[in-house]
């Protein structure tokens, strides 16, 4: 089993911290802030509060002895590269770090980090095509040009069968599945009714799929 | 073409606004920090300094003309709230909002958010299950014991086909596709031999998907 530090309980640090503990793993959770400790302390396996840019303080707490470190410092740039450049230089073997920028991501790599993730960036453009496509439930970029996605059916749809629509030949598309209530039916065939409320899952490229958004 | 309003320009509130803008759509970007603004202001449609809690000024920039809203003031509860009563008040028909906490959320539906977001929350719970499982890329989730997931082939299944790992039968897990560089092969068939560095799209019960992550 991993052992997981998280440096900073903002929103989406303790989303993180949470899960990983849910999922049954070891985690320590540090944030500077000493309500956002109690608060968590919880819900995760350790929670310290410490100022993370303090090197002494993550040495004493056995920083080098996890496998993975998050660092989600936000807000201040300068903690967030200090904090992430001091837990790699202790030997935690893979840094995560958040970056809000993409100079930040750079100096986040230059100190170290393994992996930069943008979660606002990433989320705010899965809600614009959410909202633009309001029968796009969800997808999967699985290429630049080609995705997995889940879509409700329409109004026009309803009463059709997969070969009325003929999504395939006409679009190149492929319906991998078609999900009706608790159902989910992965072999679905030509002649397959559509039904209200139903939610396939389609896989094609980008410019074919555009045309199934409503 | 829909009109959209994004009020708050933070890391998530600008994503979706550029992101709306890059798929063809007017925006109109609302912030109360005038260097945000003054950087937004050439990646969508129009930019407006303004405080979003004052209603007289949201009149004047003629919010009641836009089909959608969305509120991502994050930090100040008061203002995410206040903001999001006016905006629909004034009659925006959808109305998105970005909440903190489940206490926030409900409080945003209260006063007629459509639709409540936590971007934040979401990604934490994206990034921690990645973490824990290398090989899974990506995943939607269909119904909550029921998920596609794109996932890497690990070096035991190199040199294998299909029908040798007999994923289908063992695990009852559909391979929908494989991804092999830029090639998409939407229609494998059991004798197709995994290569290093392929992507499987696969779909499943979660138990059954939970063995193919390493
Ligand atoms: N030097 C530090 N040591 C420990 N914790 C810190 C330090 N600096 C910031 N933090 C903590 O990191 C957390 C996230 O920081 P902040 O709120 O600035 O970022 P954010 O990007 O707005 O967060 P989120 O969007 O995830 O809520 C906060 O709880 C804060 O107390
Ligand atoms: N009353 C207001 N009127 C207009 N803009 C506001 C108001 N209050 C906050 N904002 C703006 O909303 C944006 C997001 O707010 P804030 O930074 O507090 O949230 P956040 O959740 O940390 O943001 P993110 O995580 O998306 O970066 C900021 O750019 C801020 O200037
Ligand atoms: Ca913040
Ligand atoms: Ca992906
Ligand atoms: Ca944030
Ligand atoms: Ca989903």
């Amino acid at each position: 089993m991993k052992q997981y530090v998280v440096i900073g309980c903002g929103r989406f640090g303790s989303s993180v911290a949470e899960t990983l503990y849910k999922m049954g793993h070891d985690v320590l959770a540090v944030d500077g802030n000493e309500e956002i400790i109690q608060h968590i302390s919880d819900k995760v396996t350790h929670a310290v509060q410490a100022d993370a840019t303090d090197e002494e303080i993550l040495k004493t707490l056995g920083i080098r002895n996890f496998d993975v470190a998050i660092v989600t410092i936000g807000s201040n740039l300068q903690s967030s590269i200090l904090t992430t450049s001091i837990v790699k230089e202790l030997g935690v073997r893979y840094v995560v770090a958040k970056a809000n920028t993409e100079i930040h991501a750079k100096l986040l790599y230059k100190v170290g980090a393994d992996r930069v993730v943008f979660p606002e960036r990433d989320m705010g453009m899965r809600v614009a095509h959410n909202l633009v496509s309001t029968n796009v439930l969800d997808y999967i970029e699985l290429a630049p040009d080609y995705s997995v996605m889940e879509i409700a059916v329409v109004d026009e749809w309803i009463g059709k069968t997969l070969l009325d629509l003929n999504i395939r030949s006409k679009y190149g598309i492929n319906v991998m599945a078609i999900k009706r209530k608790h159902e989910i039916n992965v072999s679905p065939i030509a002649m397959d009714r559509l039904e209200k409320d139903d939610v396939l899952v389609v896989i094609g490229n980008n410019k074919a799929l555009k045309k199934l958004e409503k």
